[in-house]
């Protein structure tokens, strides 16, 4: 990087795509180069590019995903520089951006891996060394493939036997309410079957264009899709002083709102929520479906952090029992889709893309639409197809596996609980700072209070929690997300830190925050 | 099945999407007892779905996919009915419908399988048993992956030493023309790349809308996506009397005619062809770059099968390199994405959607804007983007598992070889089908001429060509695809036909459409 890029950087980075401007910077002195070169050809004629920011599709455009937004790409810059050898305050940057829990040192599971290890090369299945139940589930993997192999496709909506796993998983998980695999739409993560799912549901022009409620703070996934699709986003806020509670009045207050500008279709929900940690009670999930039956909307429910709850006296509803509890009036009329995923809970393994969605009360024909637009990708991964296999289907008490694998997930849940006590107890002895429980998940979303100088001073160049969070990425290696990527209230600045890091990396992390925070107040008071 | 639902299906299955109605069948059914309920419960209340055929996104109910289309789903219901016991004038479904190579019986290379199994479980790094050139390769993998491990995230645009390796692999391809790993993007398999590609360029509305040039026949990946964008389709047809080949006249007589109602902008282009099985000269490359740096077109290149060469005298140029071989004038100027897989060539291994595409002379903003996009679903599949890696970087000839390498890659292609040829020899005896060499790819889509009475018959209820695949599958159990699916010259018939059965049931199944186009041909005439 050459300076003038540097310091164009440094005191340029307004918007949460300021990055783009640096990139700009050697964009156009490629350019410059290719108009040159171009010039020197053909006398004086310069060919417009095709594929142009004036030209492009004006909705990808308006697409965020702060996540891995511009500063997670400086902290890949300051990774290499440190590499470099340049010195910095720091030896190494630590990424608490992203709910990324084997690269922060979580381990996988034993048994799934080796599930995985036998299918890819079935020549294993002939080794001693191997427990008989990884061979088992994995020989019954292989003969629900085609070939035998995970390299035949599968069919679109996912490989029959899953899909039945998956059924007798939900139906233990929900006190034996009956699940058809057929509902089962397995995909490449749960993201992949949010935006499908979305995809179905917007349509219209003007007012009669789709809305889709969404909570804030948010997973930035929803906005960044309403966004590429054109649907209206529809925002309720989550109360902080609650717990980051969801509150119906709340919702109504949204949608009435909405109603004067779209047509409001389907209200999404996470929980346990993401970014913002807490575990709804039975109570609440109650008056959200009753509030999308009399408001006729679709519910979405986003449950990929289902085996994550932490805090005493919280327990996780999925929104298909509850439905199904609350009588027939509601659970043969609310329509519903509920997402799981690999790559959170105990597992963590992000990079299978494994998932699935459950759809109840789906209209038949549409279903067909769905089982059509996903055979257009031809089908989800297989590897994360077995691995969804064996995380709904893990060893029995009766199995030679079992004992491993149910120490290994205690280990790492009861390690994560424990740390997003000690994440939250640390914070909020910070004055300055002030945090809710860490009831699920893994991420707390505390408020920072910054003194008026320092809003004034960040607002001439970006939002002042972007300014925070750069400063503390500079000067400690620490990477956290800005508040604002997510979604808050006006006035309000937070950011979304990771509970993953090791428990002994963890406590330095927010030692350092402590520091940062209190020198920052200092600075700016 | 009940009866009614069985004749309705047999008599009624018009349009390609004919199986929404049999499924519908039982829809009504359904909802017929949700009614019921929903009044006895609420007195004369029915709460109509928030999600229907009426309200959701017209743009999906548009789209078409007929590799996985109804006939496809006849064929399973063919399956559960052999299973059940149900007689059959055959004793299994043969499945030629699918580029699914291990479901026919191609075997995965044994080398890619193991350092797949070394990395999803790396405790076999010590097992004395694996090759040292397959545990490296696995080592360098992992430790390039967060935590070193398959179960993390990568970076959005895929692992940077996977792409540095890709970067390589083309730079050898062509010739060392220079490949820069940053235009590298790792996909979930080709269909994912070509999607998003397609997504950055559509914009407009009415007369300014995005039109995008693809062949017919086509592989129906284009058309969906374009109808699911709501982009326009621009349909250039290939020269079936010469052997499918691409007549630069045909592309602006079409490019003309778009120019009247909608925007053109993008010309896709599938070499080797699929479903026609043609590889294109490099001169006929040449033409295309020159149309369109002329017309101002992106080119996207599909270049999936470029190890499936099969004609003698037949070659495959990259674009990429055709393009750099002609000039600075084309070099600097002609915007190109290139598109590989996983899942075709001698690898076939579809089931793990590894993919990356190449992007050439992309504006440097809209880069960023593409960078952004491809974050939103976080990563490729981390398994699938490792399985890429061996296949850019094989065992190379000081290394242990050369020998064996190099055999299983030549067997596969040889055999495909030979079943190219076959396919063609022993179709051409059959008066009234007309099947072009198999140059490439792994498909035949011969014409099939039918009987003035046949058309007569079919078009009461479906397509002819459609009325011709499914009384072939009824009769044979042999599943191939009908022409209509991927377009063809009006008043042509034609089906896909894949070379993958394994040489002895290939045999079995050209006799067997040997003799049912005879019978068919007598029965009709």
């Amino acid at each position: 990087m050459n300076e003038n890029a540097e310091s164009l950087f440094d005191t340029d980075s307004r918007h949460s795509w300021n990055i783009q401007r640096f990139l700009s910077y050697h964009c156009k002195q490629s350019s410059a180069v290719l108009i040159h070169n171009t010039m020197t050809e053909n006398g004086c004629e310069y060919r417009e590019r095709v594929l142009t920011m004036d030209t492009m599709n004006p909705n990808v455009k308006r697409v965020e995903y702060a996540v891995r937004g511009p500063i997670v790409q400086r902290a890949v810059q300051i990774e290499r520089e440190l590499k470099m050898g340049i010195k910095k305050p720091f030896t190494e940057v630590i990424r608490a951006n992203i709910g990324d829990c084997h690269a922060m040192g979580q381990k996988p599971i034993t048994f799934f891996r080796q599930v995985l290890a036998l299918c890819s090369y079935p020549d294993l299945l002939e080794d001693g060394k191997f427990p008989e139940d990884a061979k088992s589930r994995a020989r019954r993997i292989l003969q629900a493939c085609g070939g035998g192999s995970l390299g035949a496709y599968s069919t679109s909506q996912g490989i029959e036997m899953i899909r039945q796993d998956i059924a007798r998983y939900i139906e233990r998980r929900d006190g034996g309410i009956t699940c058809d695999p057929d509902n089962i739409y397995l995909s490449t993560g749960a993201s992949d079957a949010i935006v499908t799912m979305l995809k179905l549901l917007v349509s219209g022009e003007g007012m009669s264009r789709t809305g889709v409620m969404i909570s804030i703070p948010q997973y930035p996934l929803y906005s960044a899709t309403l966004a590429e699709l054109g649907a209206v986003q529809i925002s309720y806020y989550l109360d902080e002083d609650n717990c980051w509670s969801l509150d119906i009045s709340e919702l109504r207050r949204a949608l009435q709102e909405a109603k004067k500008h779209c047509s409001p279709r389907a209200l999404c929900i996470i929980n346990p929520g993401n970014p913002t940690g807490q575990v709804q009670s039975r109570q609440c999930i109650e008056g959200v479906i009753r509030f999308a039956a009399a408001e006729k909307l679709f519910l979405m429910a986003d449950e990929v952090y289902q085996d994550n709850v932490y805090a005493d006296g919280c327990k996780f509803h999925s929104f298909k029992k509850v439905l199904f509890e609350m009588g027939l009036e509601y659970s043969e009329k609310v329509e519903l889709a509920s997402f799981h995923s690999t790559s959170k809970c105990y597992m963590g393994e992000c990079g299978f893309r494994g998932g699935y969605m459950e759809v109840v009360n789906l209209d038949p024909e549409v279903k067909v639409q769905l089982t059509k637009l996903v055979s257009v990708r031809l089908c989800p991964p297989v590897p994360g197809q077995a691995l969804l296999d064996v995380v709904v289907n893990p060893p029995q008490p009766d199995e030679p596996s079992y004992d491993t694998f149910i120490k290994e997930r205690t280990d790492t849940l009861a390690t994560l609980a424990e740390k997003a006590n000690m994440t939250q107890e640390i914070l909020n002895q910070v004055p300055g700072i002030k945090c809710n429980p860490v009831q699920g998940a893994m991420y707390t979303f505390p408020r920072i209070h910054l003194p008026p100088k320092a809003i004034l001073e960040a607002k001439k160049e970006q939002t002042p929690d972007m300014f925070y969070c750069m400063k503390l990425l500079e000067e400690t290696g620490i990477c956290l997300v800005p508040g604002s990527g997510f979604g808050q209230r006006d006035g309000t600045y937070h950011f979304r830190m990771t509970i993953l890091p090791p428990k002994e990396k963890l406590k330095i992390v927010l030692a350092k925050i402590k520091e940062f925070h209190q020198h920052f107040m200092a600075q700016y008071s």
